[in-house]
């Protein structure tokens, strides 16, 4: 997860954010999970606004991020790649790549308006000197920068490291435990603990902030701590749930007493949706939507969120909002009283009048995999204007995006072309995109007025996913000499990375 | 949707059971239907308890129903088909059986207890004059015996009759009318006024009552009232999901203004998964469960299933305990001051230790279909004995329980026998039956015990769904004279019934 916290000490709000990794829609008991184990997300839920038409802006982590942070979609921000045809990309260790200084990211405009600005967890948007978080408007950071794959031999590859702002204080695996045989590892504990101390300095001193809770337990390998193992019905995937549950459940307890609940606007969601490839195990749930993460159906999208501001946002409110994790930037700017930068395309839109006066802004959810614009929602319109699980090739190696949905025609192991007769699915009577067809013409009419206006206005950004270095691992970040962790890295060999899905 | 509800002057109680027919795990907004459109049943949720893993007991209507009202498995009860292995049977108006007198219904026991019973909408046991409602302990009936598919021409096939109490008042599509094209009947307000009439009548007169309401709109054909057509985001079947839960809620609110609402215990379930089969113009959704209607699958016989009885029930409950449409029998029965027959084996137990104390009873849930146990849940594990979703004759012709969904060696097209070693699932890492495996051995003894001891005790009642006889349609129901409206039979010619599924 990953969290907006913005606080304004005489001024109506804060805003805390937490976007949740690899979980899906179906993985909370408000959007319907059958072990309900999630008490404390649901009752932030009655207590706030449920989001039941929210998406996320790739189904993939580091774009989703980018996206987020940037208000803009990954085929602007640059956190794509172009390598080949419609391709997921996302920023592995050995990416030259990561978010361009042309960006403005939340924290950067935040930091105008006087605010502080942490992020907890991984950050994603590349690991090199350049792409640091504090470099790009943040001012604390605690957490790791790629996904804590691993344990790594730290010759052929180096373990993640975890970073206390400028510098790394030590490395998964060696000096933050993971037993990948139990799932045990209190690293979420820390995370939390992180949390609570940030939102405590920032009371006393009565400043603003912004906290981004991107915590990183329900990404595989999957840990929960000892507490919490066994606890689910769901295994180790909902042991770390329920843990996660409990700290959200904290985090909003800590707000309250501290008196600046009602100034607090927190957001909760997910950067793509359940990576069914590794359910039940180490993936969660998508409900009864199509597919998972890596996919453009609605599994691979559709997102829990919940917003909750107490004493501002109706308590037990339901919103059909067509929404964005790109939304989350411009919300914010607007209960900063920031204006968003007026110098390039944003994508997002301010959810204020639909949170807090319940309008529906009419607005579409463009679904891109990689530099390709896969399918585009338009009210409870979604148009497919080309279609792909994975190729023929990755799925006889038993890799399955969809596993036990197959929908012919749908779910198809060849991309397959369909932008002159785009298949279109009716979202309210057939969320789980089954039945093609439908009020064709009326609606595809609307669906390619907006499809032309948002093509001919594309300006994709410098890819940053393409070319990718064994060089540029996390051989030696900053702060290894004074730990004896620097590792020597192999001669610089950069290549085109490849992206099979 | 059918109702028990009990209610005793000076006692502590009243059950009111809303049994849905064709509603899917999935409608309800409170188990994660993406369109939340339920806001009457949630919040007889949030009022209530949720019951996350409650079944009905058979994949079918009819069985069903003869299971909640004898608190007996289908296959004791006779409400099943020894025509061919494993075959789902219902009553349609040419079955010669129905409910037999040997069976001890629930109003027939409630009654020496002084309640009065009324039946609303569909009775399903059998329409031939021995099988009468009136005839096995409810005292009061409006509504069909039948399904209400139609219209028929009166010449092959009659209209359903539509009873009040004893005899006929009329037919579908002659008297009550159903637009096919629009959707478009008001049958569901006429119900509502029924079940609102005899709750004040009951009231006023301070006798204890039992009323079942079984509505049928939500089965095909689908319809809805004119002030609901076109308000929902899922068409047809979500107009008809909408107007019941209007209905159910106002239902509960004039049982609170006339004061008795906490002498009231209500139940809320289903008959069957939703029909897939028909989705999604006419027929529901089933969440993350596989597959729908006619299958052992948890889509067929999982189902949303909510307690409500302010003051007793703590609000905001939700209980794991395994529960079943038989179980209301007994409950209903104890929270009369009854005793279950004890001439008679039966499946249903009292789940009010698990309603009003939190306790969960260990119990095994069992999944016939037709003569045979193709399954069993003993805690989070269920082990299939036979798996078979449909022939591959009717999957030719377009018949497709699980669309969409294919379990490979899950959902098969031919009766698969697994007795020898049986297919073992994890409900709660795994809810939709996509990955076998698992603990295997340790699951599996603790589960055989449970089956050898079901099968060694099991005696199969009389099998009343075998036989079937054009002659016996509704050609002339009791009250035809005075409408006008008898119809001459054909000569009689029962054949053995033929059961594809």
């Amino acid at each position: 997860p990953e969290g907006l916290s913005l606080w304004k000490s005489k001024s109506t709000f804060t805003s805390f954010h937490v976007f949740f990794l690899q979980m899906g829609w179906g993985d909370l008991g408000a959007f319907g999970e059958p072990s309900k184990e999630t008490p404390n997300l649901d009752q932030m839920a009655s207590e706030g606004m449920l989001f039941l038409d929210f998406y996320t802006a790739n189904p993939l982590c580091s774009p989703s991020r980018a996206a987020l942070l940037t208000g803009r979609l990954p085929v602007r921000n640059g956190f794509y790649t172009t390598n080949a045809h419609a391709r997921n990309a996302y920023t592995p260790q050995d990416i030259v790549g990561g978010i361009p200084d042309s960006e403005l990211l939340l924290p950067e405009l935040l930091k105008k308006a006087g605010y502080i600005n942490k992020i907890i967890g991984k950050w994603h948007l590349g690991h090199r000197p350049q792409f640091h978080p504090l470099k790009h408007g943040f001012d604390e950071w605690f957490g790791s920068p790629n996904c804590h794959f691993g344990p790594f031999d730290n010759r052929a590859l180096p373990n993640i490291p975890v970073y206390r702002d400028w510098e790394m204080i030590g490395r998964y695996y060696e000096d933050f435990k993971i037993d990948l045989k139990t799932g045990e590892a209190n690293l979420t504990q820390i995370y939390l603990q992180e949390a609570l101390d940030f939102i405590s300095k920032q009371q006393a001193s009565q400043q603003p902030f912004f906290l981004y809770w991107a915590i990183d337990a329900t990404h595989a390998p999957v840990y929960a701590s000892k507490q919490f193992l066994g606890t689910s019905h769901r295994g180790l995937y909902g042991d770390a749930v329920r843990e996660i549950d409990d700290s959200i459940g904290k985090i909003l307890k800590h707000l309250q007493k501290l008196g600046i609940g009602e100034n607090t606007f927190v957001f909760f969601t997910s950067d793509n949706g359940a990576a069914l490839i590794s359910a039940p195990k180490q993936g969660g749930s998508n409900g009864r939507f199509l597919c998972g993460k890596q996919t453009t159906f609605e599994g691979g999208m559709r997102e829990p969120a919940i917003a909750w501001w107490p004493g501002h946002i109706p308590a037990g409110g339901v919103s059909h909002q067509l929404g964005n994790v790109m939304d989350l930037f411009t919300t914010s700017l607007s209960l900063a009283g920031l204006q968003p930068p007026g110098d390039r395309q944003i994508d997002g839109i301010d959810l204020l009048p639909a949170i807090l006066q319940g309008k529906l802004i009419d607005r579409p959810i463009f679904y891109y995999r990689g530099n390709e614009m896969m399918a585009v929602r338009v009210g409870l319109y979604k148009a497919h204007y080309w279609t792909w699980s994975n190729s023929w090739e990755e799925y006889s190696k038993g890799i399955d995006f969809c596993p036990g949905q197959n929908v012919s025609g749908v779910t198809t192991h060849t991309q397959e072309e369909h932008t002159t007769l785009p298949l279109l699915f009716h979202l309210g009577r057939d969320p789980g995109e089954n039945f093609a067809g439908g009020e064709y013409q009326r609606a595809m009419e609307r669906i390619s007025v907006v499809v032309q206006q948002h093509k001919a206005t594309m300006v994709p950004g410098e890819p940053q996913l393409n070319v990718c270095d064994k060089a540029v691992m996390n051989w030696s970040p900053p702060g290894c000499e004074k730990l004896g962790k620097c590792l020597k890295p192999p001669k610089s060999d950069p290549k085109k990375c490849f992206w099979p899905h």
